[in-house]
């Protein structure tokens, strides 16, 4: 079959590759509906990663089970269902604790940009629906499995509650299901902090309430502005750099909640600063399990519509070109048919 | 009347100095029923805080008041009161959010050492009981002052809840009330890291469940060991360097909160390996103004019993062997009598 690899910094290729087998009982094979291309595969492709090996790319996936092994039981063959990107048994303890993305058993999914994957640890990473969903919530499902549930996590970290004032720094995809998920979790004032016309347009359609283009002190100072001089309630770091960073600690309250996915690439940070920001702090790989009934349920009643993120699609084939529109930022995010 | 005076490294002085006036209508001068050292003022008399100037020493304080300014309303002279090292209005933004130590006027106090003190900001700062306390509870009134209030706001803002797992590192006065600021909030488990035995005492007394008496890494696999390799819910970190900034992280389950309160000096935290670890982390100066009237019930009606953790007494006369004996940790923490 085809499936992607990456080669090194800049040379992702589609080509063949062996299909997946069930390599242990707990696994599944599940053939997708569609799969799509991370901000996160942006970091081995523009060489920020390195990249010793040649890499089986792609870790988002929703489609209909092909086989399972032996021991699962909670799904079974022609079901859909969406997954983590984080395979996890949820029944550790740390699942049990609702942080699914640090499972005792944790492994990361690899290998989904293509037409089938293998699945490990499918009764605990696996969520079917009851019935086979329309094609027309495909997009919406699979954002579930990692930009929405990643986004999601952000304000969840953040504590986001009904009436709080929210920034989001990042306007990339995860940023944007951010703004979604802060509104649906009834934040009053959201402030998505973007320069990109079409990027500030999706938010404005996802919930947020303000637009800040300015970055840096200038961004802040908005912000500051903003809020009558006050700071957000709960800032959304979606981005991952040291500046990125910097901007969501100084456009926090005292006493706010930074919930940050942004994989911290060279991110240092002053305790001393910190502590006399008054500023707390949750992150990490989201617990993407933890959230996904709840986000496929708001998905099937179409109460939200993330696969509007995707706002480009491409067949498989072409997914080298995926890589390149979105990092040269001429796409948010690429949808792959399969 | 006689002060303390810190003039530099270890030459601290009980000296004649002017009694505070009324400088704003804000303010009142209440006459000390006791005072004390905190382990913070060890930082400057150490020489890791610079001392550029005679620094007018002590910031935690109860009495009776002695005359207000014209502005202020909720507290008169004759009154018993308590305030907060840090001054604070306790009506702007931030102090309606919870978070009086970085409220819009803060101040923080000194000059406590001493048996007058001027007290900016009165109505925001200070609370009243109904009726003068008995003598015998005037240590543990104290002690809601600074080190109960930061020892509560460790477990506050690490999230303590009915039957948690919590590890407490550092066995100073703090880490002692963050136990017992653990056992209030229903903690089912509080692993007190210390190798001073009056210390484990203490802490068993005040609700510790297990004593670690390793550090670093021998310290986290103790801790790790007891909760079955899962790692604390909660972790209180009491200290502020490095050291103990690292152990309370490998201490920590994913998705725990770590509340700290030790100021930290010279700690850097990586952010990848702080997302990666999934910890949560609250901390900064203690907002102890939204605990007060809590923990001052608390002891009116002999609940707690925090002022135990004053283990020498001596009188104002004699603060410089107070800091001695504090800095050579022979005693936990010193009540000074004015």
């Amino acid at each position: 079959m085809l499936g992607t690899i990456l080669h090194g910094p800049g040379d992702v290729r589609c080509e063949d590759v062996p299909e997946p087998k069930i390599l242990h009982p707990t696994d599944a094979i599940i053939r997708l509906s569609a799969t799509c291309i991370c901000g996160s595969d942006l970091w081995p492709y523009r060489g920020l990663n390195q990249v010793t090996s040649p890499m089986a790319m792609g870790h988002e996936y929703c489609g209909i089970v092909e086989e399972v092994g032996s021991a699962v039981t909670t799904v079974r063959p022609g079901q859909f269902v969406v997954g983590s990107f984080c395979l996890s048994d949820n029944t550790c303890p740390h699942c049990r604790f609702g942080f699914q993305s640090s499972c005792q058993q944790r492994e990361f999914m690899s290998g989904a940009q293509a037409p089938l994957a293998r699945i490990p640890l499918a009764d605990g990473t696996l969520v079917a629906t009851s019935e086979l969903p329309s094609d027309d919530l495909i997009p919406s499902l699979l954002a579930t499995s990692d930009v929405l549930g990643t986004g999601w996590y952000a304000a969840d970290a953040a504590r986001v509650q009904p009436g709080s004032t929210v920034a989001v720094v990042g306007d990339g995809a995860v940023g944007l299901m951010g703004v979604l998920a802060a509104k649906q979790m009834g934040a009053e004032r959201i402030i998505a902090m973007s320069r990109h016309r079409t990027r500030q347009d999706l938010a404005l359609e996802y919930g947020a309430t303000d637009i800040v283009a300015e970055r840096g002190d200038a961004g802040v100072a908005q912000i500051k502005d903003l809020t009558s001089g006050i700071g957000a309630d709960s800032v959304l770091e979606c981005v991952g750099t040291q500046e990125s960073m910097t901007q969501a600690v100084h456009c926090a309250r005292p006493g706010a909640m930074i919930g940050y996915v942004g994989v911290p690439h060279g991110v240092e940070l002053d305790g001393q600063a910190l502590f006399f920001s008054q500023t707390g702090m949750l992150g990490g790989p989201a617990p993407v399990r933890r959230f996904l009934p709840h986000l496929m349920d708001l998905v099937l009643e179409r109460k939200i519509n993330p696969g509007k993120v995707f706002d480009l699609t491409l067949p498989l084939a072409d997914v080298a070109e995926g890589y390149r529109a979105m990092d040269e930022r001429r796409a948010i995010k690429t949808l792959l048919r399969v």
